[in-house]
C-alpha cells in the first residue's frame, strides 16, 4: 500500500484563491437572482396565471458554483394538478416575458420545453416545473431538482469550499461534468460526495480505494440494485442512482487522478497545463515511431445539441469497430472528436490491410448436414485457393473480401446501426483519410486532440 | 441427406485387379513364408535353443496385402517364462543366422530389439517375442501381434478383397498407415472394420455417419474410457484402442472421403493423380495471389527414424506456432515436411510484420496493488509512445519487442521446448526464409508438399 503525503493546507488555499466567487461576484449574482425572481412573478401576476412560485436551484442557490461560470437556473413552479400542456403554455408564457428584458434567448428541450437566456451576462435556464409533494413522485425530471436544493443546502453550510476543491480536482482530471459527452461527475454528485464523506480529502482518500459497485446511500433508503460502476442512492429519491450517467471509464480515471494526487499533490491536478496542438511534422514523426495504420472517418458535423450528438458518435465508434473486427482487423483504439464543422471517427489498427487469402473456418466434418453445405458451398465458389481439415473442421481458404479497412468502410459503413442524425450527415458524403493524411484536418481543438490520441 | 448412388461392381473389378496379388505373386509369397519359417527352426537346431516356434503374422500371413507390397512378418516365439535377456540375445543369435542368406540386414529397435533383412527381394523383420497365454497378459507389446493374427485370419476368410478395397480406398486418401508421421489406420485396424461392417461398402457408408467418440468393440468387453476420436477395442486385449494412433484430422479425412467418394464412385479416390512438384514461377504467382507471409525455418534433417522425428516435428510446429501468437503474430496454418537433407517448419502468418507500438492491457483500476505496480512499471519505461484507461483497465502504449516474426524466430526459436534431436540439430544451425525466398528449396518432394501448401 502508498503512503500518502496528506495534502497541504497552502495547496489549497492555492487552489481556492483562483476558484472561490469573490465578495463582489456573489452579491452580483445574488442581486441578479432576486431580479429574476421578482421578475417571473411579475409576468406570472401580469398574465394572470395562479399558483406560480419561483424556485433558485443549482450551484447558484447552494453557493457551490466556481467563480468565474455564470449559470443560473430559475425554476418555474406549478401546482401539482397543472396539466402537462398547461405547464408548457403557461410556463413558457412567463419565461418569455421575463426574457423580454434578456439579451439573447433560445428554446430548448429536455423532457419539457425550457428557456434558456443571457441577462445582464448571465447563463440563466428558466425550467417550469411541477410542484409535487416528494422527489419520488415526480412527474417530470426536472421536479426533482428543487429537492435536490432542499436537501444540500442546509447540509453542505460550512463545506462549500471542499465542494469547490472537489469539483475542480474533478475538472482537471476531466471527470467533471455529466453530459453525455463527458460522462462524469455531475455538481449535485459532488456535493453528496462531500456531505458523505465530509471533506474534500476525505472524499479523495476513499476513491483511492473504490471499485466498481461502490454504493453510497446517504439516507439508507435504496430500493432497487443498480449496475453502474457507483451508486449514490438520491437521498431525495429511494429509487433513482445519481451518479447513473458516470462511465466506468471516468470512474477509473477519478480513482487514478485521486490516486495520483495523493502520491504527489499539486497545483497542477487543479489546473493541468494547457494541451499544445500537434504540429504536421509532429504527426508524420508519431506516425513513423508507431507505424500502425491511423483511420479517421471524417464527416459534417450534424446540427444537434452534444447530449443528443454524442451518444450517437459514441455509438458510431462501437459501430465502426465491430464492423472492423468482423472483418478481421485489428483495432488498438477508437475515439471520436467532434468540432465546429467536422467530426471525426477515429481508429489506430495493428494494420489497414490484410492477405487475399482468408481462412475460413467451417463446421466440424461430423456435424454432417451443415458440414457438408458448408464444403459445397466453397468447394464451388470463386476465388478459392484450397480446403482442408483442421482440427476436426472443414477450412477453406477463400478471397477476402475488404483486403483494406478503407475498402471496407467505404463500402459498409452504411451498413452500420447509426444514430439519426449522425446516419444524415454520413450518408450526406463521408471522407476516409489514412495516416499522414489526418494532416488535412487542421482545427485547433483537433490537434491538441491528436496530442492525447497518438 | 445425401442419396448417395451405390459403388458400382466394375469399379471395384477395376480396382481390384490393380491391386490383388496374382497367383504367382501368392505362390511365391507363401514359398518364401515357408522357407523363412523352417529357416528359423534350423537355426534354432543349430544354436541348440529349445522351446522356439515360428508364426507368420502380418498381412502376408491372412491374405489381405496389396500387390507389390513385399513385407513379411516372422515372429520367433519364446515359452513365456523366457527372462527378457535371453529373448532378445536368443531371440537375436536366430534372427542373425537366418540372416546370413539375406541380401542386407539392419538391427531395428522397438520396444526390443528386432532384424529387418532383405530376402530375395521381400521385405522381411525377424521378431523375437513371448508366448504368452492372452494379449491381455502380453510381455511386449509385440506380443500381441500373434494373437491378431489368430483372430483375423478365421474372421477375414472370404473376405480378404473388401480389406484390399478399404485399404488402397484409405491410401488413395492419405489415410491409410499408423506410423506417427501419418497418424493413420493401420492394417489390423481396417480388417478389424471389415470384420465389424461385413464389407468395404459396408464400412464406407457407415463412416460418413461417425463422430468423435465412435466405439467398436466386437466381442463387447471394452474395460476402460478412451479418449481417442475412433474407439476400436482389440478383440484380443479389452483394455486396448486398436485406433489409438488415428488422429482427429485423419479420422475426419477419411470420413469426408467416404463421403465424397459416395457422391462420385470413381477409381481416383483409390488412385489419385500424382501430385506434380511446384515450379519457382508458380510459387511467385502464388505468393502474389494470396498477399499472405509465408516463413519457412529450415535446418539438417535429424538422423532418426521417422516415428521419433515426427512427434518431435509436430511439437515444434505446435511450439512455433505458440511462440508466434504469443507475440501478437496472427497464423493461418502451420505445416511440416522433411526431406533426405533439410527439414521445413512452415507458417503461413496474416503478415510477418507488426506496429512498433503494441496494446499493452494491465489490470482493473480498482485492484489497487496490482494497478499501482503494473502503472509505475510502465510509466517508467522506455519507450512507453502513451498510457490511457479503457473498460477500466489501464492501457500503455509500449514499443514491440519483436516487430518481425523473422526476427522473433531468429530470438526465440531456442526457447521452444523442442524434441531431442531436433533440438540438437535446430541448435547446430537454422535459416528462416519467407516468401520468396522457400524457391531456394528445389527438393522435388518439397515442392509437391508446396502444391497442398499454398
Amino acid at each position: 500500500m502508498e503512503t500518502y503525503t496528506g495534502i497541504p493546507e497552502e495547496l489549497k488555499f492555492a487552489v481556492l484563491e483562483r476558484i472561490q466567487p469573490t465578495e463582489p461576484e456573489r452579491e452580483k449574482l445574488f442581486a441578479i437572482q432576486e431580479e429574476l425572481a421578482s421578475q417571473v412573478k411579475i409576468a406570472a401576476e401580469k398574465l394572470g396565471i395562479p399558483g406560480v412560485l419561483v424556485k433558485m436551484v443549482g450551484s447558484a442557490a447552494r453557493g457551490t458554483w466556481l467563480s468565474g461560470t455564470h449559470d443560473i437556473d430559475v425554476f418555474i413552479s406549478f401546482p401539482e394538478e397543472t396539466s402537462r400542456k398547461d405547464l408548457e403554455t403557461l410556463g413558457m408564457a412567463i419565461a418569455r416575458e421575463v426574457a423580454r428584458y434578456a439579451e439573447h434567448a433560445e428554446d430548448r428541450h429536455a423532457e419539457h420545453p425550457y428557456l434558456n437566456i443571457t441577462y445582464k451576462g448571465f447563463d440563466v435556464d428558466l425550467v417550469p416545473c411541477f410542484r409535487v409533494a416528494s422527489a419520488s413522485q415526480i412527474k417530470s425530471a426536472v421536479d426533482r431538482t428543487p429537492f435536490h436544493n432542499d436537501f444540500v443546502k442546509p447540509r453542505i453550510k460550512g463545506h462549500e469550499d471542499e465542494v469547490l476543491l472537489l469539483k475542480q480536482f474533478m475538472r482537471g482530471g476531466g471527470v467533471y461534468g455529466s453530459e453525455l459527452k463527458t460522462q462524469g461527475f455531475s455538481g449535485y454528485l459532488t456535493e453528496l460526495l462531500v456531505i458523505r464523506y465530509g471533506s474534500f480529502k476525505n472524499t479523495i482518500y476513499a476513491a483511492c480505494s473504490w471499485k466498481p459497485g461502490e454504493k453510497i446511500d446517504i439516507m439508507q433508503h435504496g430500493e432497487i440494485e443498480h449496475e453502474e460502476p457507483l451508486v449514490v442512492i438520491d437521498p431525495t429519491d429511494p429509487r433513482r442512482n445519481v451518479a447513473a450517467a458516470l462511465s466506468l471509464d471516468k470512474f477509473c480515471t477519478f480513482i487514478d487522478h485521486c490516486r495520483e494526487f495523493l502520491k504527489n499533490p499539486e497545483l497542477s491536478f487543479f489546473f493541468p497545463a494547457p494541451i499544445l496542438p500537434l504540429e504536421d511534422s509532429e504527426i508524420l514523426e508519431k506516425l513513423e515511431s508507431r507505424k500502425s495504420t491511423q483511420l479517421a472517418v471524417v464527416f459534417k458535423t450534424p446540427d444537434v445539441v452534444e447530449d443528443v450528438l454524442f451518444p450517437q458518435l459514441y455509438k458510431m465508434e462501437q459501430a465502426v469497430a465491430a464492423l472492423l473486427k468482423e472483418y478481421d482487423f485489428t483495432v488498438i483504439k477508437t475515439g471520436v472528436w467532434s468540432g465546429n464543422t467536422e467530426t471525426a471517427v477515429m481508429m489506430e489498427l495493428i494494420s489497414g490491410t490484410l492477405p487475399n487469402v482468408k481462412k475460413h473456418i467451417g463446421p466440424p466434418v461430423w456435424v454432417k448436414v451443415h458440414a457438408e453445405k458448408f464444403k459445397e458451398k466453397y468447394q464451388a465458389a470463386d476465388g478459392v485457393f484450397g480446403g482442408y481439415i483442421e482440427n476436426g473442421k472443414y477450412i477453406f481458404e477463400i478471397l477476402r473480401k475488404y483486403p483494406t479497412a478503407r475498402g471496407l468502410l467505404e463500402d459498409r459503413l452504411m451498413s452500420c446501426s447509426l444514430g439519426k442524425q449522425v446516419h444524415q450527415s454520413v450518408n450526406e458524403g463521408f471522407e476516409i483519410i489514412e495516416n499522414a493524411g489526418i494532416c488535412r484536418l487542421k482545427e485547433y481543438d483537433f490537434r491538441i486532440y491528436l496530442r492525447k490520441w497518438i
